[in-house]
C-alpha cells in the first residue's frame, strides 16, 4: 500500500495555477476539453449522468457532510488533495465545501423526442445566473432539451454549472448555430413560440400542447425578426411599473403553463 | 451664480468613505435612516415613487444616456460630484453609470386593498438576488404588496434594489414580526397558500382568486408549522431530477397562475 502524497499547499503550484485558469475562462477550458465542476451536489449529479472523473481535487478540512458521503466513491487514482489555502484560491465560491472534479462532456445522442415535446430555445443569452436559471426550471419542469443558438455564455462555465445547481447534467443541451436549429424545428414540426412583451396573444392564450420550442432572447434585445412567428408568440402580462419579467422567471411562467395544459 | 465645487477625487476623503461603509453595512444605513440607490433606472424609479433626493452623487464622465438625461432633474443644491476612481469606490457595480441617491422611505400607509387582494410573504428569505427578483415578479403581475417577516433580508439593500431593478420602490412592502402578521391575514380574510414540495394539491389544482397571501421560505427550510395551512397550500410538480425550484422562480409560476385564474 502506497502512502498517500502529501497535501499540494503551495498557491504557485503548476496545478493549483492552471486550476485558477480553467475556472476563469472558457478558453482555456475549451482548448483542454475540461470542464470545472465544483461542489458536492454539482459533482453528484454530473456522475449520475455519466460524466467521467478525469481529476479529482479535495479537501477534506473544508467538506461538507455532503461532500464527506462522497468522497470514498470518488476514484482514488484521480484524487489529489489540496490544503484548504490552496483549495480556496481553486475556488469560485465564498464557502467552498473541499470538492472539484475536472470532467468532459460524456457523448450522447439527442434523445428520442415524445410527440408532445417541450424545447427550449436561448438566443444571446449571456448571463450565467440566467442560463442557469433556466436550465434548472427546464430540469425541474421536466422539458425535453435546450438549444443554445451561437456562442452565447457557455453552458458548461462553473457559474452557470452553479446556478443551475446541477441540473445542467441532467438536461440534454446542445449548442448550435441559428440556421441549422430553425431548419431542424421546423422539420421536427416544432411550433416556434417567442416569449415577446408585444406578442398580441398571452402565454395563457396560447395552445402550448404539441411540440413546442419556446424562444427566449435577451432583456434588452429581444429574438431578431426570423425567429418571431406572431401567430405563436406569446407575451406575459405586466400590470406594475416594471416593463420586463427576468428572462428565467418569464421562461419558467410559460414553462409550467404548458406543463398545466398538458396534464 | 456659484461656480460649481471641484469634484471628490481623494479615495481617502471622508465622504467616500462614509458611501463605502452606507453600501457595505445595513446596521450603518440603519443607523444614518439612509438608503444608498445606485443607477439612473433605480434612482428615477425611487424618485418618481416619492422619494426624496437627499443627496446626489454624480460622475458625468460615467454617464450613460439614462444617466445624461436624469441628471438635469436632479436638484442641484443636493449634488456632489466625483471623479471617476471616487464613483467606483463608492459603486457596487462593474460598470457603474455615475449617478448615487442617498434617499429614505417616504411614509406610506398601506394601500386600501382590493376584494381580490394578492400578497406575498416572506418568511426567512436572505439572498439579496431571490428577495429583489421576487419584488420585480411583484411588480410586473400587479400584486399588491410583499410582508417580510422577521429581520431577513433588508429589502432596501444595494443589491436587493439592484436585484429587483427599482421595484421595491413600486411594491407596498412591510417588514413585521411574525406574529402581527399572521393575526393581520387572518382578520382580513386571507387565505394563506403556502408553496412547499410536499403540499397534496398543486398550484393550477387551487382556487387562487379571492384574498390570498402566497408564503415562501427558504429553499432549505421551507416554512414552519404554524404558517402551514395544508388544506391550501401548494406544490409546484417536479417532474425531472431537480429537487426544488429556485424560490423566486416558484413565487413568479404561482402568482402567474393566480393572475391567469383572476383574468
Amino acid at each position: 500500500m502506497t502512502a498517500m502524497p502529501s497535501p499540494i499547499t503551495s498557491l504557485q503550484n503548476p496545478t493549483v495555477k492552471r486550476l485558477v485558469r480553467l475556472r476563469g475562462s472558457r478558453r482555456v477550458r475549451e482548448g483542454e476539453g475540461r470542464v470545472v465542476i465544483e461542489g458536492a451536489r454539482e459533482v453528484s449529479r454530473a456522475l449520475a449522468a455519466g460524466w467521467p472523473p478525469e481529476e479529482v481535487y479535495l479537501c477534506s478540512a473544508l467538506w461538507s457532510p455532503e461532500a464527506a458521503q462522497l468522497a470514498p466513491q470518488l476514484p482514488l487514482s484521480a484524487i489529489t488533495e489540496l490544503s484548504p489555502e490552496a483549495f480556496a484560491k481553486v475556488s469560485g465560491r465564498e464557502h467552498p465545501d473541499g470538492v472539484l472534479l475536472l470532467s468532459r462532456p460524456p457523448h450522447s445522442d439527442w434523445p428520442r423526442l415524445p410527440e408532445q415535446a417541450l424545447l427550449v430555445v436561448l438566443h444571446g443569452l449571456e448571463k450565467p445566473g440566467n442560463v442557469g436559471a433556466i436550465l434548472r426550471t427546464v430540469d425541474g419542469v421536466g422539458a425535453d432539451g435546450v438549444l443554445i443558438l451561437g456562442r452565447g455564455a457557455d453552458p458548461y462555465s462553473p457559474n452557470v454549472i452553479r446556478a443551475s445547481q446541477g441540473s445542467v447534467f441532467n438536461v440534454p443541451l446542445r449548442q448550435t448555430e441559428e440556421a441549422e436549429a430553425l431548419a431542424w424545428l421546423e422539420q421536427e414540426g416544432f411550433t416556434l413560440v417567442a416569449c415577446t412583451p408585444d406578442a398580441p396573444r398571452t402565454f395563457w392564450e396560447a395552445d402550448l400542447t404539441g411540440r413546442v420550442a419556446l424562444l427566449l432572447g435577451t432583456e434588452h434585445e429581444g429574438l431578431p425578426a426570423h425567429w418571431r412567428r406572431d401567430e405563436s408568440a406569446v407575451s406575459i402580462p405586466m400590470r406594475g411599473q416594471a416593463d420586463s419579467l427576468n428572462v428565467g422567471v418569464a421562461a419558467a411562467v410559460v414553462l409550467y403553463e404548458a406543463l398545466r395544459q398538458r396534464h
